[in-house]
C-alpha cells in the first residue's frame, strides 16, 4: 500500500495537483482568496479530488506545518529516486548533480530544492542521518519544487561520491577555505556534482577528501557566513551560467 | 531619549556585543551550551551588563520571535541611516547601494541583509511603506547583520532614484522580462543601486522605468520563481564576481 502524507500551502498543494500526484483529498479555507486557490479549486473539481470546506480554526488544528496558508491536502507518499534515476533525468546533457552533506533546517533544505528546480539541476542527493528529510515543512519552503525534483537517499555519501566518479561525475566542494569560485579552474560544463556542507558545520571530512575542487564565496564583511540555501543558490547559478553562455 | 528594543537569538545578541552597540540588560537561559552562549557570557560581563539567568520558560514568554535560542537582550533603539551616510562609506570604491522594492517578509529582509553584509554592500534603502521594517524577526534572521549593514528608509523610492542618478548611480533592476543578467552590458564597476522586487509582486511600474537595465534570472525548471533572498544573493555576487576580479 502506497503511504500517504500531508502537504499544505498554496504553492505546494498547487503543484502537486499540476503535476498530477495522487490527491486523496483536499481541504481548504472557505474565505481563502487568491489565483493560486482559485486554481486549486478548478483542477481539484476536474480531477474529482473530494473538497472539503473548512474554515480557518480547524485547518490550523490539522496543519503540521503551522502556515497552511488557507490549503492542506493528503496525497500519496513522496518517493525518493534512486541514484541511477538522476543520472538518466540528465539525458543527453552532461549531469548536474547537488550533494548536501548534512543539511538539518527543512527550511534552506526546501529553498536549495526550489532553486535547484528552478535552475534545471537533475536531482539531489542526501543522507539517511543526521540531516532533514523530505517532509511536509520541506515541501512547503520548496514552493511544491518536490514534486518536481527527485531526491535520492543515501546511506553513505562518501561511497556514492566513489560510484559516481567512476562514471565521470567531477565534485565540488563548497568550503570557506577554498578558492573564490570565479578563479576555480573547474570544467563547470562537465558531469558535476556540487557539495554543500550543513548550516555551520560545512563539509565532513571525508567527504571533503573526495571533492576534486574546493571552492569558495569570498566574505568581505564582518559577518562570517553565509546561509546556506543562498550560498547553494549563487553557486548553482555559477553552474547555470558557464552552461548556458556560449 | 533613545529608543528600546529587543533583540533575540545567539548570533543577533553576539554581534550586537561584539558591535559595541549600548545593551541594558541581557536574558540567558541557564543551560545553554555553545561557543556563541560562552562568547556572550564573557562579553556581557567584561562590559559589566546586566546578565539574568532564566529558564526556558520564562525566556519563551518573554520572546517576540518565538525562537530565542537561549537568549534575549534590551538594546539601545535601532537607527536608520540617511541616504548620504550608505554613500559615504564607500569611501574611494563606487557605491554599491541595495534597494528593496516592497519585500514584506521578515525572513527575506534579514537573509539580504546577511548577504549583503557578507559580500561588502555599502547600504541598503527600504521604503517606509507596504514593506518589512527593521524589527527583531529581521534582526534574528540576518544573524546579526542589522549591526553592521546601514539601512535608510525613505518615503518614495523612485525620487531617491532621482537623485542618486545626479550622483552617478546607475540602477539595475531585476525583473523576470530582463535579459539573463551574464549577457547584460552593465558596468558592474561603476556607481551600482541593484533593485529587488517585492515577493511574488516584482518591481512597480515606476521603480521598473526608473531603471537602467533590467537583468533576469533564467528558469529552467517548471517552477516559476525563486525565493526573494536567494535572487538577492546570486545577483548580489554577480556584482562581487565583477568587482573582484581584474
Amino acid at each position: 500500500m502506497a503511504t500517504q502524507e500531508q502537504i499544505e500551502g498554496r504553492n505546494a498543494v498547487l503543484e502537486s495537483l499540476r503535476a498530477g500526484r495522487k490527491i486523496y483529498r483536499i481541504w481548504i479555507q472557505s474565505d481563502a482568496r487568491g489565483i493560486a486557490i482559485q486554481e486549486i479549486r478548478q483542477l481539484a473539481e476536474k480531477n474529482r479530488i473530494p473538497l472539503e470546506e473548512t474554515d480557518v480554526k480547524s485547518l490550523s488544528q490539522r496543519s503540521k506545518t503551522g502556515h497552511p496558508q488557507g490549503v492542506i491536502a493528503r496525497v500519496e507518499g513522496w518517493r525518493y529516486a534512486s541514484v541511477s534515476e538522476l543520472l538518466e533525468r540528465a539525458g543527453q546533457q552532461p549531469p548536474f548533480i547537488i550533494l548536501l552533506d548534512g543539511i538539518e533546517d527543512p527550511q534552506n533544505l526546501g529553498s536549495i530544492m526550489r532553486t535547484a528546480e528552478v535552475a534545471g539541476v537533475h536531482g539531489i542527493i542526501i543522507p539517511e542521518h543526521r540531516a532533514a528529510q523530505i517532509t511536509p515543512a520541506v515541501a512547503r519552503a520548496s514552493a511544491g519544487a518536490t514534486e518536481y525534483m527527485p531526491v535520492s537517499r543515501v546511506t553513505n555519501l562518501v561511497r556514492t561520491m566513489e560510484e559516481l566518479k567512476k562514471q565521470g561525475v567531477w565534485f565540488i566542494g563548497a568550503e570557506t577555505d577554498g578558492i573564490d569560485y570565479w578563479n576555480s579552474p573547474v570544467d563547470w560544463r562537465g558531469p558535476l556534482g556540487l557539495v554543500i556542507g550543513g548550516e555551520g558545520k560545512g563539509l565532513g571530512r571525508l567527504v571533503k577528501e573526495h571533492c576534486d575542487a574546493l571552492i569558495s564565496l569570498p566574505m568581505l564583511g564582518r559577518i562570517g557566513s553565509l546561509n546556506a540555501s543562498v550560498a547553494a543558490g549563487i553557486l548553482i547559478y555559477e553552474v547555470v551560467r558557464h552552461r548556458s553562455s556560449s
